[in-house]
């Protein structure tokens, strides 16, 4: 291996942030190196426990996260926060938020803080975070804690690679609710109903019993419900209960390896896609696709007998 | 060209329901024949105005394009809306929502819902809604309506294939609302602020203005800001005339192809990815990538290498 790699890698573990910042920069950008970094760094990987943390825009992610990571600090454990926002990168809105966040534990470098806002990256957002937290947990995080925002198809790929998934509602958020529970059902390990002091906290609960009588989970779970005020504080012990009870089970029924696989399964073929795409772009070159699809804009051509042509080999 | 097909396409073309139903099934399921079929409706279409709407959960999407659809189809517009709601499909929420709001449009033939919600489809969503998009085009619609919930990358995705895309905010949706905003800037070609009888409605459009002096548009467009209440009927012919203003700044500075051809450039790229990974899986099998999948899971191979090794060949 690159010795240069190797060395960085040691002061990463050795527990140097900037060795850390770097190379989190250099997967997320795909700078030189990232691949290779990647492979050197993934023997390390495999310790961390890592939490999945979804909800709406509004539902108190980031105090919660926040509000958790302290109560694991007094455990002891050391913890990695991925905020993964899909925003535009040129607002610099993440990366203020992210120094926000970072002063308030700038006293505690056993909390590292970074944002993701890496829309339309190479690997897309999902990829990548799975990438930057390889790296987090090869540097030897005890926790790593994933945020992510919105209800698309991003969020759950994103937090498909967590071990525990953990999802935010809270009373009032408008007539869509009752879809976005639907939505999330399947991936939710534990339901937190934040803002419970608010009206209408009770529905909401009644709800989440109401669509789980209708989803059947194969891992025999039945996804707790509690209840917190992230920004006082409230039910984060019990948050942190539940999260040790879904790791008990977790153990009890030997499932944290089978789950793992699935994911793995998941992520390889993703993986295997944008590998995929990359020798294909590379292969057309940029200055083909653009005529292509002006062809195509022009309706002289049919996309999808361009795209088998392509595949099959017929064209270029 | 198979002849079934071509008799399907005309029965489609000549306004049977049935046919384009069991055409946008077709495609969305990747049944037989669904390839086929998109290669041969593909030379029809490419004559409807495409429009995108896009916006958090509750904030009145439906309503709003609902409106839009009377609106229009008083004009003598012919209409398909696709709603995209990355929802679960067990529950069937999607589907009892269409139901509905097709009853309120039942005795109008002139105007066609179909709700998505096939989140984990083979192409995707965004792929699978163009698709569609394409299907509802070549039957003749004059105005295609795709509203879509969430602020992810799926989001962007989508909306990327509309020619005018809306953007539709709401005053009070919680604290990360200034990040939402941020992210989705690039892409609205027209704001709307519904429920704008709320309190904070001229704050949300000091907002937008602020953020649109920080972005720098390449088409020199400036985003209109329409106010609604939707549930009202309140700015629907606002939003309209906004509409048509876009529309004619494209024409004026011979812009619609040019932004045509930018979205197929990446729908090709889209297609071509998958299709190649099409490919690859079927190369692999799902036997040899599950025993994969758990080796990784075990640290025992190196995800990195192996993908390499796959696309290059060296690993069958």
């Amino acid at each position: 291996m690159n010795p240069e790699i190797q060395t960085w890698i040691e002061q990463l573990r050795a527990g140097d942030a900037r060795a850390l910042a770097r190379a989190i920069s250099v997967v997320e950008n795909h700078s030189v190196g990232w691949s290779e970094l990647l492979k050197a760094i993934f023997p390390y990987s495999g310790h961390a426990r890592i939490l999945g943390l979804t909800g709406q825009p509004g539902a108190g992610k980031s105090t919660l996260v926040d509000q958790l990571a302290r109560y694991y600090r007094k455990e002891g454990l050391s913890i990695g926060i991925i905020a993964v926002d899909p925003t535009s990168p040129y607002t610099g809105g993440a990366i203020l938020g992210d120094r926000i966040r970072m002063q308030e534990h700038s006293s505690d470098a056993g909390i590292y803080i970074r944002s993701m806002a890496t829309r339309g990256s190479l690997g897309g957002l999902a990829r990548t975070t799975a990438d930057v937290s390889t790296i987090l947990d090869a540097s030897g995080r005890d926790l790593i804690m994933i945020e992510t925002v919105g209800v698309g198809q991003d969020e759950v790929d994103i937090v498909r690679l967590a071990d525990i998934t953990v999802v935010i509602l809270v009373p009032g958020m408008g007539d869509d609710v009752q879809t976005i529970k639907a939505g999330i059902m399947e991936i939710a390990d534990i339901f937190v109903i934040n803002k419970s002091d608010r009206e209408g906290a009770e529905r909401v609960e009644r709800e989440i019993r109401a669509l789980q009588s209708l989803a059947v989970r194969t891992d025999k779970w039945t996804p707790l419900i509690v209840k917190t005020v992230a920004t006082e504080g409230t039910g984060i012990p019990e948050l942190a209960g539940a999260i040790r009870e879904y790791e008990n089970h977790l153990q009890r029924e030997n499932l944290a390896l089978k789950r793992n696989i699935q994911n793995w399964q998941a992520r390889l073929v993703e993986m295997l896609r944008d590998a995929m795409l990359e020798k294909a772009r590379h292969q057309l070159g940029d200055g083909e696709m653009a005529q292509y699809a002006a062809e195509v804009a022009e309706h002289k051509r049919d996309p999808y007998t361009l795209i088998e042509e392509i595949v099959q080999g017929r064209r270029h």
